[in-house]
């Protein structure tokens, strides 16, 4: 053998392939296949939009400074694709993206297309399909961006744990689609599973026999596409979970503990809680807070009291967590026993492993906002070392706060604050812009709008119409700022109809824009749904959430401006509107629109451009199509 | 009122838009959207791709030299599309035939392509999706061109019918898609129902009365998708029936009429009819050939005697049918009982309506030459004026000849020649192309391959990458014209393994080429199958079939150069081979491949070229992708 055995060499190559650092920088290349393959995220097999061969897509682990290019082709037989890196702002690559017919044309079938982009900034976020629903088909993973060489979090952990949040239906994407866009509308309904790092368990439970034999027992060898990623800890340390919502429809709440054994199935009726009578199952620490009860719900998800049956309350014994990240954001840590995710969402949390180290806990993701016919989502928090044949935690798992219990969501959302010394916003804004979301009816189709638009993608990129001042490749009016001041968001709209539309706000560079994000009715009476929007391209602050219709006068004067989070993804709570600020300071295109994929797909979204002008160095692969494409080829006569 | 009632202008708008006649040609217009919705082909509520909300696509009729200019939208929302004009040789056009990379660039979401093109030939066409699998999900319709003015057909008809045959899963295309391309290999199996224009019974028979009770009879009211066409006749009158097979994979075989009632199950053994004493239930004309008999198959099929269950032969009673064309082309007239038809041919057959007119019959159409999973398609053949309450038959439908009957299948086929004064083949041939069929190996995933290599359609469309020398659009390795000598035909390739290709034939303009389709046997033993291959921009002469492996010396003095029949579509038999001949007067590029959609999917086809320099006005949005795309828009820098 010589200086280097063939092993040696080829590991060196592979690296030398997938990283290459030049002055300082370093960029890490990947090579990606997109396909459909064969796979059972919930025990039940069905077809994946996979890449390389893996549901989820490949974890991509980068340090801030580094720079991403990924290789994508495109397998698939006939349809298009792109990725969004979704949380990366893309400072000075709009065209990637990754948003078809905004930033790019949809990479056709066989061709391969580069995207390469800089990700400035640690945090937790993910990549996922942005074309038609392939979202939903299963095009999406992780994307974890760790602090550069020399910085450090602002908190300590000793090791972590990457928990990818999704939701799953049986129905293939295509059906959806098509049932979405019928004459009678047919709605997706509620997923068949939701899924944590793509593994689910349909028709079975892992704590089935905690059950009153309504479910089977899964028998899972760990080996199957569907058995749980186990996590497994050490007693005593501090874990970082990375929690990130990529659902197409599901708001979610996860917590990690059990049911406490002891206290379990006692009758308590919330006549004794609201009485504060708690009688002598209820601990000290009911009995303090009991005494500001205003609501039964209150008292539950305050106190780690669980609803579990009719009138049968248990303590829950969660690991607490400490939220230390949001959205690739630092904020003020603050200690939870569960944690809301929305779509689009991600958090960092902190765990110390500081409970019974003799036991295994579970971890927890239930549906909130909307009425649940999908299991909760298990997995175990195994502290080691413990023996395989008592794994499975001994107690039921908690269950997370019921899905209408919007209080408790609330609450969660108002303790987000930015870390001390994060970035704070301009004081005053250049611009509003008020987005009223309605569900209406064109021609009779139901659809999402937004100041009565339902956005309608135009088949040529934004990025290169606006670029390059093609006529006729998107409405020219400008859309609407406001609504109708004697709009009730109570109730549902007087005239349901709305039109399409794919009109751009058109940003000042660098200017200051508030956006003042409107809940109201849905077509039926007393619907009012959550809606979690996305911001690409910038961070925006979060400015305040409200409830019923915006008072400009009024609610602006409460805004938070001390220390708000920033985002990319907020949530309106039914009926209640949200603000937001954010600076134009990114050339490019960028969608921002509700997160839920079928809301999206029916037109829930608008569009902002800032500078498009100064954006420079798009290739022209991603402009090779509809107007853009024409123009390009003009100049070629055959 | 004025001159003209609203209605009238809206009539005569509407006439003007999709018929412009100028100088004496005339343009026929129409504007498509296709988009993928609900519907029941079999009565099974499944997603079909249809056009304008029709399923099968609206049928366009024209008069041989007019245009055709169909202005096509692609409202699906990830796939790309194209359409295929099946039979349309367009000269002149190649850049209109339809065919994902090799004559265009599929038409992206939300954009829109116009056809144009001329039908030169009247004849009985129909048009279908060229891109992954988009036939199979239903992407087809039918294109009749009849005669130009003060032309006449070669015979005469009093009124038509169009019997367009289709098979149809109940799996998805994308899910089949996943399963050809899967490792293990998962075939899609026999269709659920086999469909004509559009229209089958799952789980339910038109005929259900007359079974064991094993079936369901279908409760149809007639206006249900699924509900038969029913073809309403006038005694002795003579139709034409128009019938075309776009069928994914099944061969066919088509009889109108009924079981004969007075001989039903009536016992006859196989020894009776071989042993020349066909007893007293067999009629004179069986006695007159039987003495001929050579196998029991053959006596079955040419007396009209139909296998009904073992050992049971009943008479059907059949209406004559007289074959007069063929994929476009006049044939010398002949009768038959049934009509065998593989995917991606066409016939046109006189019916005379001379059978008892106080009864209806049935049309039946059946698989052949796989062992069917698959009930018969039924559809009634209604002599007018009947009392809706007989409307069915009062006998058993014919039962279509046994899948395996081969003789049946080559006694068909040659039968047709041109009809005299036809144009005739060129004596000599200046290439011979042979092309040996086998099934094969790459990487362990199923193929199938020509002359061992296996057609992987490149991401450039060929038109544009030969028209414009694009180095690297496709494998510039001329590929073979023959396979080596001691290649066993009857057995398993012997080593399996091929490989992946996309090289291209260049014939010379004008060239008269002859290809030689050698079938072989599969992976496994003892199965060899029916290809049934198509050719594009093209008709060929087909010179003869023949058994076993082609002899170069011996089999070319048999070829048929005195009335060989043109036509777009020729099988061969398995372990047989088929001899064709054509020039190629037609700048372009051409696929040419087996017709049954799977095997086409899994690499079985070549391309041919011709004079490609010779082809101007490609549109460019034809060739807007991959290397044309991009070599397109080298000239504009952003």
């Amino acid at each position: 053998m010589g200086f280097l055995g063939l092993r040696e060499v080829v590991v060196w190559c592979i690296l030398l392939f997938s990283i290459e650092i030049s002055s300082g920088s370093t960029t890490r290349q990947f090579k990606w296949d997109v396909e459909y393959m064969f796979w059972s995220p919930d025990c039940e097999e069905n077809v994946v939009m996979g890449i390389n061969g893996q549901f989820p897509g490949p974890t991509i682990r980068a340090k801030a400074g580094d720079t991403i290019s990924v290789q994508l082709t495109n397998k698939l037989h006939t349809e298009g694709v792109v990725i969004h890196w979704h949380g990366i702002r893309q400072l000075g690559t709009p065209w990637a993206d990754g948003t078809a017919s905004i930033s790019q044309c949809a990479i056709n079938p066989g061709e391969t297309f580069v995207y390469r982009f800089k990700v400035d900034k640690a945090g937790t976020y993910f990549y996922h399909g942005h074309f038609g629903m392939q979202r939903s088909a299963g095009l999406y993973g992780s994307l974890i961006v760790d602090v550069g060489d020399g910085e450090k979090e602002p908190f300590h952990y000793d090791g972590e744990f990457n928990l990818l949040l999704s939701d799953w239906w049986h129905q293939s994407v295509h059906q959806q689609e098509v049932g979405l866009s019928s004459k009678p509308f047919r709605w997706i309904g509620e997923p068949q599973s939701l899924l944590i790092n793509g593994r689910g368990q349909f028709n079975c439970s892992l704590a089935a026999h905690f059950s009153n034999g309504s479910t089977n027992q899964c028998k899972l060898g760990g080996n199957e596409e569907c058995a749980p990623q186990i996590l497994s800890v050490l007693p005593n340390t501090t874990y970082r979970l990375r929690i990130a919502s990529i659902t197409a429809l599901a708001s979610l709440n996860l917590a990690v503990g059990v049911m406490s054994d002891e206290h379990e199935h006692v009758k308590v009726t919330p006549e004794d809680i609201l009485s504060d009578r708690p009688g002598d199952i209820l601990s000290e620490r009911i009995e303090d807070i009991a005494e500001n009860l205003q609501t039964l719900i209150l008292a539950k998800n305050l106190c780690g009291v669980t609803f579990y049956n009719d009138y049968n309350y248990v303590f829950s014994q969660n690991h607490k967590m400490v939220v230390v990240e949001a959205d690739g954001n630092y904020v003020q840590p603050f200690e939870v026993e569960d944690v809301d995710i929305y779509s689009g969402e991600s958090y960092s949390v902190l765990l110390t492993t500081n409970q019974d180290s003799s036991k295994n806990y579970w971890i927890s993701v239930g549906v909130r906002g909307r009425k649940p016919q999908t299991p909760q989502a298990l997995t175990i928090l195994n502290y080691s070392p413990t023996s395989p044949s008592i794994l499975l935690p001994v107690s039921p798992p908690t269950i997370t706060p019921t899905w209408n219990d919007y209080d408790h969501s609330k609450s969660f959302s108002n303790k987000i604050f930015a870390l001390i010394g994060s970035p704070k916003p301009p004081k005053n804004r250049d611009r509003r812009i008020i987005l009223l979301n309605t569900q209406n009816l064109i021609d009779g189709y139901i659809k999402w709008a937004i100041n009565n638009i339902s956005l309608l993608l135009p088949s040529t990129p934004y990025l290169g119409s606006i670029k390059y001042s093609l006529k006729g490749a998107f409405d020219n009016k400008k859309p609407p700022e406001d609504f109708p001041n004697d709009y009730d968001v109570m109730k549902p709209p007087k005239n349901p109809n709305s039109t399409y539309g794919n009109g751009v706000y058109m940003l000042g560079l660098n200017s200051t824009v508030d956006v003042i994000l409107q809940n109201a009715n849905a077509l039926s009476g007393n619907v009012s749904e959550i809606h979690p929007w996305h911001l690409h391209g910038h961070n925006f602050w979060v400015l305040g959430y409200g409830e019923g219709k915006f008072n400009k006068k009024k609610d602006e004067k409460k805004f938070n401006l001390r220390n708000p989070p920033l985002r990319n993804t907020a949530v309106i709570f039914p009926y209640g509107w949200t603000a937001l600020r954010f600076v134009a300071d990114n050339p490019g295109v960028w969608a921002f629109h509700c997160h839920i994929e079928p809301h999206l797909h029916m037109g829930m979204g608008v569009i902002f451009a800032a500078a498009v002008q100064h954006v420079n160095n798009i290739p022209n692969q991603a402009l090779a199509c509809g107007l853009t494409g024409k123009s390009f080829m003009n100049t070629k006569q055959n």
